[in-house]
């Protein structure tokens, strides 16, 4: 009897547990193929750092050959300078406009590689496995879900990470169901894999047309200078407002570095229309009562233009009480309290806004529940398996196929976690143990958990640092982080302190003695305060 | 002519600008009386500082006579510990339940001072003002607004801190319309002085009562244990609880400081009906499967309950796939990622969740757009003034209003401005410059903004010590938050530390060399980091 075997594997190793860091491993006999590699934004209790991203450290390097990516968005492309640490000579396939930002990416980290730039209806072949790109609607252009093939099995794959179904977009094309049907029709059966980012969401995603009433409503009343903010990567709602402008016969400025990035690499991929006479240069913005803003930082990013804006910080503009901002976008979990402090302010300042929650001006980029039934019912798989989105939705995902398309077999699963595809040609899941990721700060530096959990400390408890030399005995002290009238007790906390020196400690090593006087310290400072603050001593 | 002059002045210091830190100071000619003194939970910029209370120093304390409570939530009581650091000689005026809550603050603090209880029914006199409470729905007993009413002024005023208007509540008094319409009679005018907290929200906000259905569709259907999370403060939930174990012959256990606080004290100011004999020891519990739970911690809080039984990190019961935790809560804005975190953790874990999103099974304390309607077309007030909220919610608040009742007047006003009420018998308000809150962190203790900042500076960027002696020349090198791949390098920059105090700095004064070290050592991991930690340098 044949031993049944995998002869085929999926490991999903980012993005199974958490939105972002979305990072998938095809593994077949000889090589492996990773789908996208993106950044997953931290939580706040890490402080400043940059981004999290998959430990690639636990890859087999000599597997990898090739990545190709889904489309553009940070949580897909963001980690690609990391890349070449761990697998050198891996090559890259992209469609244009997701080649040009990634190559952005490489021209600010100083990387030389070259993309190789595949074309729609072209498929992908990597030895057994064939992948073919299908288009999906999104929040971005050239967004494209995967159709898997192996040849030794009767099962396709049709992968879609972050999707929405717009059935009226006239921005892009339509969700290609036509070709996706064609292709799958080669196989006997069909695993799905897709978007649990707004599965929460009961409803329809609306389309990035219905948007547009609200906004020409906006146009038509417009009283004072319009200051539209969005996510700066979203070229559909930007084109909107280009032909907005058109129509009603105003000027265009940009105001953050992301908007110019995207629309300028939008422009040269040709998947936005922005007439070049239509841009307004600050100082004639200034001038131009007729001018509309675009602003980058709508969630209220610390250096963001919106807040600078805001906060009279802007070097060029400074907002009146007759503009109105208008906020475009969904508050990405998290950053509430962010966005609300603008909102306060601007209430504050007496300047208009309007938000999502006024009027239809925003619409998500993904699949809510009626879309994912759209899917179902175009492909009719027969196994089911959500991806991309925190725990709690990839269970609610399941629940809800489970509930929706009971015949469907459906699993969960997280990160690290692996499909297997055996040559008896059915389908089983390997549970592995997570790894966590690897946080990076700076200049796409690795940065270890137990120095966040020390920033934590200094965070909390604030600082001491302390060095004594023993001859002549002297000492000095520095704060930080601690309340002034700590600090005015210095002198006398000084005294206790080479007091405590010399009748206990005088004849131990520097070691020990450094170590005694940092508990010392320590305890002094906690019946005053109730916390301890991280102490270091230094005997020189 | 007789000049225009304030005869009484109301002035908010807090809570008008956020949700949080309720203050208001009644002005009268000779002595000043407070409402309420909460505190304001920080930003999580903020780090782990406990809480900010309005700028007690800046109120004469001369005049400062009495304080007189709303209701015992955080936001209302929690910094009466700090009332006798500023105005020694004030008397305290609460009822019961409050008071009680009170006291256990003031053991808490070591505190030992009188409060004076005052009845339903009863009217506090202040030389010329009076004061009559109005009960008021919300989700703590014992809530009042405040009829204020100065003799020599013909308008009077309602002021409603937080409420809602339950009209079907069971488990408090109606709203007191009736005895609120008897007072104003005496009055020509009113100011009404209301909620904004879910002025955002239209539609009234449900009944209290309407909640128990869905609590007892969750008890009829139980499999396994249930674990209720609430806000503990909430009696009334929790006597829904209480009522249900009751019905299904349910024995009861309390996981969780906070919820044994608030039922203790509750059952002994007889506003919760908790039989002794429904309560389940510990290791009762651990062993009677009939056993429903209520577990403090529902915001997903650090040391909360909820968290450490979700982490597996409780000392008494550990979860199982079997059992179902109801959040009986809604999320406070700003803690989205730690009950998200929750969520996931329970999904990992297969453990089930029933949310408000599932489910009717909870319901806000504060007012609705109806609410606010009902409230108004009762009193049918002249001037109106929204409080309590953040700045952008008083201003969707007076919007409200101006849209659906225009004829009456409203002002938007934020913490220190002040509301004049003239001796001609009219109204004015009198704008001023905002005073910042304080910062109170470990044992009551004010810490300063610098140096919040500082920790601040210390999260994001790390921290050096570093002590230097000139005879013999050596230094020591001390990293916190900083990666590993710096700490291997330090004998490497010991050395050109050394080499550059050597060369450049031997002769500089301590202050100055100190100085320029930092200024190398920043700049030499800046280069490598593309950030600067924080770092001290002492010469000794």
């Amino acid at each position: 009897m044949k031993k049944i075997a995998p002869i085929f594997k999926i490991a999903p190793i980012g993005g199974l547990r958490q939105i972002g860091s979305n990072l998938t491993i095809l593994k077949l006999s000889n090589r492996w193929i990773l789908i996208d590699i993106g950044i997953l934004f931290p939580n706040d209790d890490f402080y400043d750092i940059d981004y999290l991203i998959p430990d690639l450290s636990q890859i087999d390097s000599n597997k990898v050959t090739d990545i190709i990516f889904t489309h553009a968005h940070e949580d897909h492309i963001g980690a690609v300078r990391h890349l070449f640490e761990y697998f050198p000579k891996i090559k890259i396939w992209a469609r244009p406009f997701v080649a040009d930002l990634i190559r952005t990416k490489f021209e600010y980290a100083e990387i030389n590689r070259e993309i190789n730039v595949f074309k729609y209806h072209e498929t992908l072949n990597f030895d057994e496995l064939s992948i073919e790109p299908i288009h999906v609607n999104h929040s971005i252009p050239q967004t494209q879900g995967f159709y898997i093939s192996h040849k030794e099995l009767d099962t396709g794959i049709f992968f879609a990470s972050h999707f929405r179904v717009d059935l009226e977009s006239g921005y892009e094309e339509k969700f290609d169901f036509e070709n996706l049907k064609t292709i799958q029709s080669r196989k006997n059966k069909t695993l799905a894999m897709l978007d649990s980012t707004s599965i929460l969401n009961p409803g329809k995603t609306p389309s990035e047309q219905s948007l547009i009433p609200a906004f020409e409503e906006i146009f038509k009343n417009q009283n004072g200078r319009l200051f539209f903010t969005l996510f700066s990567s979203n070229v559909f709602r930007v084109q909107t407002i280009v032909d907005l402008c058109q129509k009603y016969k105003k000027r265009l400025c940009l105001l953050g570095r992301s908007v110019e990035r995207y629309t300028e690499t939008a422009q040269k991929a040709n998947v936005l229309n922005m007439p070049e006479k239509l841009i307004c240069s600050t100082p004639e913005a200034q001038a131009n009562p007729n001018c509309i803003f675009i602003v980058s930082g709508c969630q209220g990013d610390f250096f963001g233009s919106l807040r600078r804006l805001v906060d009279d910080q802007h070097s060029d503009f400074k907002l009146k009480k007759t503009d109105t901002i208008i906020f475009s976008s969904k508050v990405i979990p998290g950053n509430e309290k962010k966005v609300y402090r603008i909102y306060n302010v601007l209430a504050e300042k007496e300047v208009s806004f309007i938000t999502a929650r006024d009027s239809l001006i925003h619409a998500s980029g993904h699949a809510s529940q009626k879309d994912i039934e759209i899917v179902m019912d175009q492909i009719k798989p027969d196994y089911f398996i959500p991806i991309h989105g925190e725990s709690y939705f990839l269970k609610k995902h399941s629940a809800f196929i489970q509930k929706t398309y009971p015949q469907i077999k459906t699993h969960t699963l997280f990160n690290w976690d692996e499909i297997h595809f055996l040559n008896d040609q059915t389908l089983s899941i390997q549970y592995n143990k997570a790894i966590d990721p690897l946080i990076i700060h700076g200049k796409g530096i690795q940065i270890e958990k137990s120095a966040i959990s020390q920033r934590r400390k200094l965070a909390c408890n604030g600082s001491v640092f302390i060095s004594l030399k023993r001859k002549p005995l002297f000492c000095k002290i520095d704060l930080k982080g601690l309340p002034e009238s700590v600090q005015r007790d210095i002198p006398a906390y000084k005294e206790k302190l080479l007091q405590h020196f010399k009748s206990n400690l005088f004849k131990k090593s520097d070691l020990e003695a450094q170590e005694a006087l940092r508990i010392f310290f320590r305890k002094m400072l906690y019946q005053r305060l109730s916390y301890r603050p991280i102490t270091t001593v230094q005997i020189i």
